[in-house]
């Protein structure tokens, strides 16, 4: 779909750090004005919602700079370049959680933020878990703390908003529509 | 919540846009070592779900141009500094829409990617919609088209990735949850 489409006269790149990538483009509106479009662009991410043999939802916690406080939150990572989504999938459950599987179902994909950023999260869910002996570790600047909850518990987290980012309510209103109990 | 908080030396700021703020911080982490922190600074946004006396949701297509596409979107907009949720709601349904109302119900909050950015959004609905005979306008870079589908076709939609954003996506799967066809 290209309605509205906005043509870009030039791209500016602001910033290249490690997870952000500002650019500011110049772009002519449907009306012929102009305007500027500050983007955002991201490798994108995936998630995945892991339910135990005993049916619960294994979440990490881990402490958000840019909100200064800890979420719980279902595992999630970036993409590597040209990685596809499940690889990431299956690495981050091993780095976060210490589980593997070789049966992921995708629920869904969306952007996180369209109005200033690429960034596109795939969601996957799983209940086959197999616990890694010695899984490999993530990054040296993450720091997370393993909660397995149970779907009630997950329902109170989001009440308290220690559940509050959009790929976790996704997944706990998505785990709620399907009758898990 | 404060686990595994991360303590600021230094925080730089790189760009302040329309809509985008980036700071980069300097923080040392809970093991002692430090790391750089990109963070975006977003003001929050609103959402709403608005359901017409037929029963249709009253979306709104706009081109998104981090993604060089459009979505097909329930209305949303970005609070202005010190307003709350609930006036930016009204304010964003009338000029995106043409209708109001004086009775929302908060669906949920969520930050849409907290990883890099403090974005907060709140997702109201409403079944009580009356048009506005001149509605304010929105804002002079903004071209958007109205479209109302029944769930079965937002649906359909998702399915075809023309509705792929965090709040629709929530939005549609809450509605189903409800019940609502």
């Amino acid at each position: 779909m290209k309605k509205f489409a906005e043509k870009t006269i030039s791209s500016q790149e602001i910033y290249s750090g490690k997870v952000v990538h500002l650019q500011v483009d110049d772009v002519i509106l449907p009306n012929g004005k102009q305007a500027k479009r500050e983007i955002i662009n991201h490798p994108g991410a995936v998630a995945i919602i892991p339910i135990t043999k005993d049916n619960k939802i294994v979440m990490v916690e881990q402490y958000r700079k840019p909100l200064e406080k800890s979420l719980l939150e279902i595992p999630a990572g970036k993409l590597e370049p040209g990685e596809v989504p499940e690889t990431t999938a299956i690495r981050e459950l091993e780095e976060e959680t210490g589980y593997t599987t070789n049966e992921l179902s995708l629920v869904t994909s969306f952007y996180t933020s369209p109005g200033f950023a690429n960034e596109l999260i795939y969601i996957y869910i799983t209940d086959q878990l197999e616990r890694v002996d010695e899984p490999a570790e993530g990054d040296d600047d993450e720091f997370i703390e393993i909660v397995e909850v149970t779907l009630d518990e997950a329902k109170q987290y989001v009440e308290e908003e220690r559940i509050h980012d959009s790929k976790t309510n996704y997944a706990i209103l998505y785990l709620h529509a399907l009758g898990m109990n």
